[in-house]
């Protein structure tokens, strides 16, 4: 864990640009963040992961305090909820990956666990998923009832609106990423033809 | 808006290869417009957004008289009726993007806000989307019918032809359509499983 | 069309990467020529549209015969059999692009113009499609009943194979075969929630 | 076959980064081997196809050795029933790819030649593709049933995980897992029509 600031930011770049590139998210809508030194890098509000610069992080503090001038995604509030829920996560990342919303979108998937194990790797990978109710992005009411769940599943989705993933390194986070947005995919795809 | 030209080019051609690269629009069917000290920048006509370079771009005024000897897009007077819809207006995209003419297809959608809500992100940044009834793609029928109902709605779908979608500059306008098109996915893909 | 060669190659490479890139081909099924000074230049056997370079490209003359020591894409008299019907075909382009090869399968589609116009952009751009009844691919069985019907229609679909498509320039051809390809994606989709 | 190591890593990590590059796999789940004067040359264990480097391969013997630092993707025990099968295997990949383990799920497909000859080409490329029952990733249980059916068919189909693909050289086995995967792509969406 003794990795630079500088090779962190490299990493959270490429992974930005990777998955704008390949359609795992688009337009302005997705936010990443890493833990270095007890402070949490955070993209900034309105970044996009197609154009993303090291720059293009903002600095809190463990408690939400800014620590840069940039200002951070308003969606920290759902980052930090993770970073406290142990020391062992090192990077979070938040997407609107369009499997993972579709699948949001079946009725009476279980709360707990809610991608199927059509294939053994997510639960390998990552582990459960939650699927945390609907409210407004960026609202308190959405930070709080995610804030109620992060203790009881590995990984989250929120309803109608994507995943939040932690992980110990910024390539973990995203390997669990991309994980769940394939399972979500299959499980989608089953579903749509009957198999699911 | 202090923005300088170079600028504005330089994230021109950005927008044109991503949409082109991520398979937002193909061919040589799409086009883009921006405003720089009272003149449009287009385009050019039959240009491609996956080889668009600085110089593809023809200049014309508010009115439509070409100012440079590239001849603009032919689509030029969509792109005007947005211009002329409010000085904030500082771009202009316009792609076949396939979800959004998908959904155009779709029996009895609302004519003045197209794309149904599932998730919240289209409205929170661009939000309503009007519904443009068919006509010849490049016909003053076309022209007419959209610059009558430009004050209705925020962006714009021409029936089964594709997008049409202002922004106060281009990344906005990028990030507009990116949600609009991501949006009229999820609405085709709940559709076709019966849950949309 | 005093293009020089060495424009034209480049052209064909970067038609080659661009449809690899974004999945309208893959692997090392596709194949593409261009016409200069009475030679045709083609795509050289089991050359792949991933990895193509200026080098990969066979010079043949318009009755067949080898101009290089590379050997030419075993499909090239499908190739001649356009440069054959018209003196402005410049380019010709064969994939096996998805959804063209998709829509082939469905019953019933008319044999002169079996791409629906749902959208008005291929007959716009390209014209009618004739569709090729099913003959092993390579097979002179192919190519004589490919020859009895390219008076008929302006582009061609090989039943469960893809499309093969002619135009005045390498460009030309390659916005003509996306405006196919988009076709049969927007006919296929339509077809498969029985809105087609 | 004389080609060098230098020749050999770099047409891999071409390879990798292309599977990844074209969503044709996702996160850290495919390996990849190749064989060089007796020594297989293998994707580190943990290895991402994105971030694929010529550094990132293990080496080891026919039998299973390691022959370097580096520690070997945990499925090494597939690539090397490949590898004994015959001495023109010269390389072999495995991927998760979507539309294959897709296709993993359809009931009742034929054991011995899972994927059907909607079109010709993977007939053509690589031959039969037999379906390996389920059985964990990375058991030897998995393993074991793997090598009972390495006689019977050209290339496989890991059940619910995805397909093992021989070639004679990395680009050979490369154009077979393509044509694979697209052949499986054919078959899901004519199944999900009523046409497969």
């Amino acid at each position: 864990m003794n990795t630079t600031l500088e090779s962190k930011l490299k990493d959270a770049v490429w992974t930005a640009h990777s998955l704008f590139e390949r359609g795992k998210t688009s337009g302005s809508s997705a936010n990443m963040s890493f833990r270095h030194e007890n402070q949490i890098y955070i993209s900034a509000s309105g970044s996009c992961f197609g154009t993303m610069k090291e720059e293009d992080f903002a600095a809190i503090s463990l408690s939400g305090e800014p620590l840069s001038e940039k200002k951070p995604s308003k969606e920290w509030p759902l980052h930090l909820a993770l970073y406290e829920k142990s020391p062992e996560v090192g990077a979070v990342i938040h997407t609107h990956s369009t499997y993972s919303v579709l699948w949001s979108f079946v009725p009476q998937i279980p709360e707990l666990d809610c991608i199927p194990d059509h294939t053994p790797y997510l639960k390998m990978k990552l582990g459960t998923v939650g699927l945390i109710p609907y409210e407004k992005p960026g609202s308190e009411a959405l930070f709080s009832a995610f804030r109620q769940r992060t203790g009881a599943s590995d990984g989250f989705l929120l309803k109608n609106h994507g995943p939040v993933v932690p992980g110990k390194t910024i390539l973990d986070a995203f390997y669990c990423l991309e994980e769940l947005e394939e399972s979500a995919r299959i499980a989608w795809e089953l579903y749509g033809v009957g198999l699911g």
